[in-house]
């Protein structure tokens, strides 16, 4: 098996454990934050920050790199691995997401999805097969199975068809696959129905994937709706395998998501908003462009042992914001990975010796916040 | 004295010469290129990487830094070494030069230059006395005194009342000065008037500062009467101060300088041109942006030993590019600073062991040009 997973501890209170997912890129400890990068680099960051960070996997997008530079130039440079000289773990993700965000004039059938390239207009097709080749042209560790990230909101029947679909579409996937160094996740649908998440993870477990991804969360519904369908899902998914959220990673949902028993998450939010100057901190946001930064001569963080704020003051990366420089987005964007990294590691810590409810309990405190767990 | 330069050894053949610059943060071999931190930053780049890549001094621009974020913010913060945590040498421009270039609405009188910001169009007032308190709240080791760039072509009249009234600034510099931890360099000025150039030599000379730029050349002119206007002028200037050649820096125009005397260089050019996907070799400019290298799976530069060269390939750089990812121009700026140091510390060395004259004829051979020495 490419891809297994060793469950290390649980919480006797909570929901929450701590593992290690085995790739054939190395061991990562869990619960794990992936940083997202996008067209086979972290924007603004080198491999070697990434080590730095503590980065163990990360994540990259199959319906980019197939539109831009193609999978077929990046297996020829080698595998995804060698081409952006990432010698750690990486995910794919399977393309759907982005055919159906990004892409315009997408037409599904139950062959697959017809859409136009955001870059240039160009028509293109995606089916289960071809995600698959793709992942295994970019040679990923772990693969995720092409499916139907359906809107929110939606009708229940729209919800109940898509998910049969996705499901259809999985089976198909692992028939497609040729790569026994590649695993594939099977992801859980089912918009937010409870009843129907039930059905797809019953329906994914059956087909017996490595991992399961929790799909089509984190698409604009309230957050309570979020945590009450990881609640029905979770508990039906193996314990002796990895459980992922996808496009997932705030303070406030990692923690959430880690008391349900998720291990892994990933998101383009830290980078994202670290390029329009805001830094994520343990306290809430703060945005660094501001004016009240301009004369601070603080770190971003105080409590923070990274790079950047171990080197470089408020006002310093505020200037560097405000005159558009890179240097600035860079530090940011360090900030905000090593701090999400690190939350991930003081949880798992916390994890292995017991005072997760603990953590928790602290953690809604800082924000006033009296939380059950 | 704050900043002092030994002569180490002088070519036989030509004026070419290897020298220390002692300053205040560090003694610096030369010749010598300083990359461009217009912004308190060099674009994209960390004080880290400009270590890893040997640079000893770089350049910032006192016309943005008092414009955003204001050098007395600068000087709150400790200085701009520590506002930009560079601990080696730091040279300022006077900010003339952007004054007259970047700036609008220009004024001149013999009190100094009225301009408007080239960001809001806000009106402000540089004189000599002005330039030096700037410069002084940085806290550079190497300040310049203010001086005006002259367009060209220009008229023999204009270039001459200019050259007299940057001598009569360049007093007023030293007669501001506070700072005995600071060095003031004169710049000799005089268009493209091998007569007027030699006079405003030797009123620098007389005035006697630590050290002499060459400004108001590279702008336009073609190469040769560049190089003629070195040839009269550097002879005029003291063997024991260093000699500093503004606003240059491509392969050609470094070792036609090095080879009439010059010891320290600057220009934007390197990092601008990698921004847009062009690095230097010593074979000239490779625009890796270009779809002839889409699967071109070499370094940038096949001899080449940095960062970017070691670890990533033509194919991987030019995605990044076309795909507007910031660790794209990461890499070639890296590359083309590299290169550009690594040349000058290989000149310094032929000239030290006596082989320049063999160096440069090597060196030309590349190109196909048989030049004498």
């Amino acid at each position: 098996m490419a891809v297994t997973y060793t469950l290390v501890k649980e919480c006797p209170v909570t929901g929450a454990r701590a593992g290690i997912l085995h790739t054939p890129h190395g061991d990562i400890p869990t619960p794990v934050f992936m940083p997202v990068g996008t067209q086979a680099t972290v924007k603004a960051m080198s491999p070697e920050e990434l080590k730095d960070i503590g980065a163990q996997i990360i994540l990259s997008n199959t319906y980019h790199l197939y539109l831009r530079p193609g999978h077929e130039l990046i297996a020829e440079a080698g595998g995804l691995h060698k081409f952006m000289n990432w010698d750690r773990s990486i995910l794919t993700d399977s393309g759907g997401f982005q055919v159906f965000s990004l892409s315009k004039l997408r037409k599904i059938s139950e062959e697959g999805v017809t859409f136009r390239s955001h870059l240039d207009g160009s028509e293109h097709f995606l089916s289960p097969e071809k995600a698959i080749a793709i992942q295994e042209a970019l040679g990923s560790d772990i693969a995720m199975a092409f499916d139907e990230c359906a809107p929110y909101p939606a009708e229940r029947k729209y919800i109940k068809d898509s998910l049969l679909r996705t499901t259809r579409w999985a089976e198909r996937c692992l028939k497609a696959k040729t790569n026994s160094q590649q695993a594939i996740f099977g992801i859980v649908q089912g918009g937010m129905y409870a009843d129907l998440r039930r059905e797809s993870a019953r329906q994914m477990v059956s087909l017996d994937f490595p991992g399961y991804a929790i799909g089509g969360l984190s698409v604009g519904e309230p957050a309570e709706l979020m945590y009450e369908m990881l609640e029905v899902t979770v508990p039906l998914l193996p314990k002796n395998k990895p459980r992922y959220l996808m496009g997932v990673g705030t303070v406030d949902y990692l923690i959430e998501g880690v008391k349900r028993g998720v291990d892994m998450f990933d998101c383009v939010l830290p980078t994202r908003i670290a390029r329009n100057g805001t830094v994520m901190t343990r306290d809430g946001y703060l945005t660094v462009r501001n004016a009240p930064y301009a004369r601070d001569f603080k770190p971003l963080e105080e409590e923070c042992r990274c790079y950047a704020c171990r080197n470089f003051t408020r006002a310093y990366i505020r200037h560097l914001i405000k005159a558009n420089e890179i240097f600035g987005l860079r530090l940011t964007t360090y900030h905000n990975l090593y701090m999400l990294i690190h939350f991930m590691n003081a949880m798992r810590e916390s994890i292995i010796n017991g005072s997760f409810p603990d953590f928790y309990q602290d953690f809604n405190a800082r924000f006033g916040r009296k939380k059950e767990v």
